[in-house]
Formats: structure tokens, sequence, C-alpha cells
């Protein structure tokens, strides 16, 4: 519509009991639900709990750009 | 509903003329307005404005993280 | 109606094929069609896009503050 | 006198034996005796010594940001 | 002993339902139970957990240093 | 025992040839053989060796949260 | 006078309605009224109040260092 | 040719006497003489020079992103 | 040669449409093409484009330390 | 006078044809002529000039700490 | 024993009335004292205590990376 | 040649049995075999091997950055 485009970037929190990718397609997934135009993540944080000695799940906190529409 | 959950953060900005605490609490409490689920917060930043030679207002930026419903 | 406010910051990556002032103005003026009383804000990365050997545009993401109505 | 104005910030580091709250309007009133026109400060750390196995005092180092008279 | 000393710093979290003071003073007095020479501490982070829409309890994050005995 | 928790975090650099994840469960299995109630761990920093043009081993170094016990 | 010289860095904040560059012009030609010798500046901060929807002034923090006298 | 990119990315610090801008472009004409495939810039700091009680020149560090030609 | 070696780092941005480890080895491979005796790398950020609500491709920001010849 | 003290914390530069512990003693030095009860210092960057292809002289960017007096 | 090893940073504080350098080897020495394979260090912070105004002595913050024995 | 210059930084790490210094100047003097025109350096991280519960080297990582001949 215009020649500059706007972004959003929120920021979300992933887990998952197996990778830090997974985590990020989980985060992104979600994210998806009601975000149209993502274009792009930035990982901010890897963390995550530990159960009975071994990694639970991991936490990754990302930040997610979308395009504001009709931007 | 699913074994791994994904959150928000959004950041938010509480005052208060008394304590650093309250500044918290009153930015815990407006963002409960509007959301729910909120499970931690993390301080930012910590300021304010000083009126007279004195702290007017605290000020401490926020983010607060909340599980997405269904996630 | 209260003796202190609360304020949210969202985080807005505006563009411009001219200055870093002009993306600034477009983050804002986005911004400003979903939000009401935005106050400040804060310049967190400057960026672009090169093309052909030129800045193409600027990009800049932007920290925005609002307050929240009735805090 | 113009249509801008020129700030200055100053570090300054205050202390209490109470909390955090009166190390900062310690460190605000003792720069007041030597600023006049302070309008914000930034809490940049929150540190202290310990005295028998027990916080003695509360150490805040906060930047004071002052308007520079007729700017 | 010698002219100079050696000092380690650990890292502990200190919780309280109250206050960020007291969650400071309950990481020192946990932590002064195993270590002797407590010096000084610096706050890293300060966040919390929220239940039912109201700070649950403060975390703090600390460095506790203390003197290596007989550097 | 009391109605507050104190926690200590460790550093430690868990490595491994084959992925992130598994420097991971490594350093967490090494923490676990001297510290016990592991609760949550951080990344600090991801790097590695490489050996013959190739990725030799993947270093990440962590921050592992551990409750103290009687806390 | 000697083989060395000493500098001291200043932090002021400039601001202006129309753009960066003249944000910081403001700044150092304010903070040269009181200090000779500025020889460099560093651009800390770059923000802004928004106005009725608009960049209303931008303000930039600038560290500023100058050579001290006879050094 | 394959289904990934490789791209490098340089420091490069450029000035100019008028504008932050300018002195973005002024680095990115001259990283172009020695480098193909230029695709973005990150701008690191924002500084310059003060002559006479007024910004000399603005020096702009920038990383320039490029991709590896073939990759 | 010496006593002493000297190393230089560059900064390279490998992807993958897999995993973060394999944008690791992309770069490093990548970069092996043009230069010897590489021996650490340092992740510097993790990101990534997203496509149609999914992770398109990761990608991951290095340094690559390598050993000047003869140093 | 008081059961807590003030301090106010300045940037200073010292620079030295032979090392960084002396730019640091010029900058403490030159700092003393004109600032009473300092108590500490803190590097903040190292840096320096070459000429002719060796270090000119090193530059060390201080903040010295002093007692503000009567506080 | 594995074809992985695991590593525990601790942070240590030397210090030395002559050097930055001496301050480190002190903190070393002295965490030799506990520590067994110790491998390297890394400086985190350079400090020092002004006396009569000179430096009283440097305070180096230094982590010490060390293998955990049998891993 | 133009009114305006453009630099160049690259990042090296030297290193030295004997002082930081030392590390410095190796660094610099190895930089000064492959580039012309080096102005300054910048200390980004000083870090070290320990060898037998001693210092084995110092090694330091440098910004050096050189002005591109022509501009």
């Amino acid at each position: 519509m215009s020649d500059h485009h706007v972004y959003k970037k929120v920021e979300i929190v992933g887990s998952s009991k197996t990778s830090i990718e997974e985590a990020i397609e989980n985060a992104v997934a979600e994210c998806g639900k009601s975000v149209k135009h993502m274009e792009w993540f930035e990982v901010m944080e890897t963390r995550g709990h530990i159960v009975d000695g071994k990694v639970g799940h991991y936490q990754v906190v990302l930040k997610i750009g979308f395009r504001i529409t009709n931007s």
C-alpha cells in the first residue's frame, strides 16, 4: 500500500521436551494462531527446567516479528 | 491440552509514590485486567520522577509473563 | 482516576527510504492507528537494507510507551 | 527560554541501613544540595555491604537527570 | 596474613512474600550458614511469581562476595 | 521448612560432539553428581572447537539453579 | 604540559523538534557554555516524546569528552 | 547454488560532516568498492568529533552483512 | 615459530532449514574455504525466517577464530 | 555526620605511553586535583592509539567514586 | 574417561598493590589451593581502591574455569 | 582525497606469557603485517590459560581500527 512497511515484535516463550528447535517451532506455531504475516524470529534466551536430574523441557524466549497489515 | 506450554511476555510500567514493590503490584494489577494466567514478572528498569527535590514517584518497568490459553 | 499511571511498551519497527527520523515517524504513525495515549519512544536498534550498493531503506526498532486508559 | 531543553545526568550512590527506597531518597536529597531542577532518576545498580551476616546497608547507584538552567 | 585479599563470589536467589529487601536478607542469611566473611552483595536480577493476579513472592538474584579465609 | 526458598546458581560448561542439547544434558548430568534439587538452567554462551574444518564439539555454558536443602 | 592527557566525560541530554542531529548539536552547544576543550561525543540513547500521535521532540543522551586543562 | 546461504559481516566506520545518514551511506559506498552482495547493515555506535564547540563530523560504526558468493 | 600466537575472529552467518547445529556447520564449512587454522567458534545470535507460519530456516551468527599463519 | 554516606562517580580517561596501570594512575592523580575523598575506581574501557604500527598510548576510561563531603 | 568434558567456572576477586597481572596471579594461586585442573580465566571487571589520592590496590574479578575430575 | 574517512575494524586476539600490554603489542604487530594505517585499538576481552596453577599466558581480544586507503 505504501513504500514502507511497519513491523511489530512480540515476545513469546516456547517449550519442548525434546529440542531447542522444537521449542522454537512451538512458539511460532502458537503465535501464528493470533498473528498473521510473521516474518522472522530472534532467540533472546534459552533455558529450561530440570526434572529428576535431567532436562525436563527446554524453554526458548523468542521475539517474533510480523508485518502490520496494510502498512 | 498439550504436553508443552507457550507463554507471552508484555512490557508494563507501574508507578507508585511509596515504594518499588507497590509500583510492581500496580503494574501487575493493571495488567491482570486484560490478561489471564499471569505467572511471573521480571524487573527491567527502576527509575522515577523527582518533584521538589524528592522522589515524586517510582517507575518500574516489568516484563510480565502469562500462559497463552489452550497452549 | 487514580494517583498513579500504568504504561505499556510495544516494540515496533519502522522503515523509510529517506532518513532515520522518517522511519521513527512512520512507526509512531502506524502504531497510533491501534493505540491511544502514546507518550514516548526509545530507539532500540538502527539498521537497514542495502540495495545496489546503497542504503535501500532504514529500519528503526522502537519501543513505544503508552498510558493504559483509566489507569 | 528556547524551544528545547538540555539536561545533564550525574551518577550518585546513596546508602541506607533500612531500604532501597531510603537509599534513593538519600542520594536525591544530597544531590539536591548542589543541583537544581532535578527531574528524574534511573537506578543503575543495587548492592550493599554485609556486616555480621546481615545487610549492613544498601547502596544504590543512580543517575540523576536535571535541566540545565536557561537551556 | 598477606598484604592482599582474595574473595569469592557466589550467586544466590532469595525470595520473600513481602519485599525485595526481605528477599535479599533471606539470601544473605541462608548463604551465611555455609560461608564466613561475607562482605558485600550485588543485585543481578529482581523478579517474582504472580499468584492469583498478585505478586506471590519476590525473587532476587544476588552475587555475594566473601573473603577467602587466610588469604 | 519455611515459607520461602533460597537457591544457588553454579556455572557449568558441558560439551558434546553431537548437539547443543546433548552438551546441556551432559552438564546437567555431571552437576547432578554433586548437587541435589536442581530446578532450572539458563544458557549463557554457546561455542565450540573446530577440528579439521568441522565442529569438533559444542560447548555450552550454563547456569544451573538448585534449591538449598532445608531453606 | 605533560606527555599524556586526561579527559573527563559528562552525560548530557539534548533535544530537538526536528532531528537527531539537531538534538546532538543542541547538547554540544549547551555543554560548551561551561566546558572547554570538548573533543568528542558518544550517543548513548536516542528517544523522544510523542505528542498528538507524532514525534514531539527527539532526545539524545550523549557522553561528551573534553580534555582537562593543563593535563 | 545450494539451499542455504552464508553471510559475512564486516565492521566499518563511516563519517560525515552533515548527518548520520550520510555517514552510513559513506561507509556502505566505501565497503562496496571491495565487497559484493551487500545485503544489510546494523548500526553499532554513533559518535563524532567536536571542533570549535560544534559537531565536526559524525562517525557511525556499522556492521555490514554480505552474502558469500557461491554459498 | 614464536612463543605466542595471534588469532583473528571473523563474523559469519550460517543458515539451515533443519537445525541450529547444521547452520553452524554450514558457516564453518563455508568459512573454511578461504581461511585455514580455524580453532573455535562463538554463537553471537540465533534467529531465523518464518515462512507460512513455520520456521523457514535458522540463521546463526558466529564468530570464528583462526590462528594467523606463522604467528 | 550522618549514619549514611553519599558518593558521586565521575568518568575520567587517563592515558599513558607505558602501561594500563600508569594510565589509571594518571587519571586518578588528575582527578585528585579537583576532587577530595576519592575512594574507588572502576575500569569501563581500555583502548589506545596506534602510531607507526605500535601502541602509541593506552587510554583507560575509569569511573572514579568519591564521598561527598559532609554526607 | 568419557569423550566429553565438563567444566565449572567460579568467580574470584584477586587484588594487588602493584599491577593487574599480579592481582590475576593472586586470584589464580588462591583458587588453586582448593581447586584442581584449572584451565582458563576470564577477566570480568577491573577496579580498585584509592588511598591518599593514589591507587591503593587493584581488584580484578575473574571467572576461573576448571575441569571436573572424572568428567 | 575526500573530506571524510572510512575505517574498518578487525578483531584480533594477541597473547603473551608476560603481560596484558605485551599481548596487545603482539596483536598490533601481527595485524600490522597485513594492514596499513592502523589508528586505534579497543580491548574487548581479557582472558588467559592457566598452566600448573599459574597464568600460562594472557589472551587479549582487541578490535583494531584502520583507515581504508584512499577513503
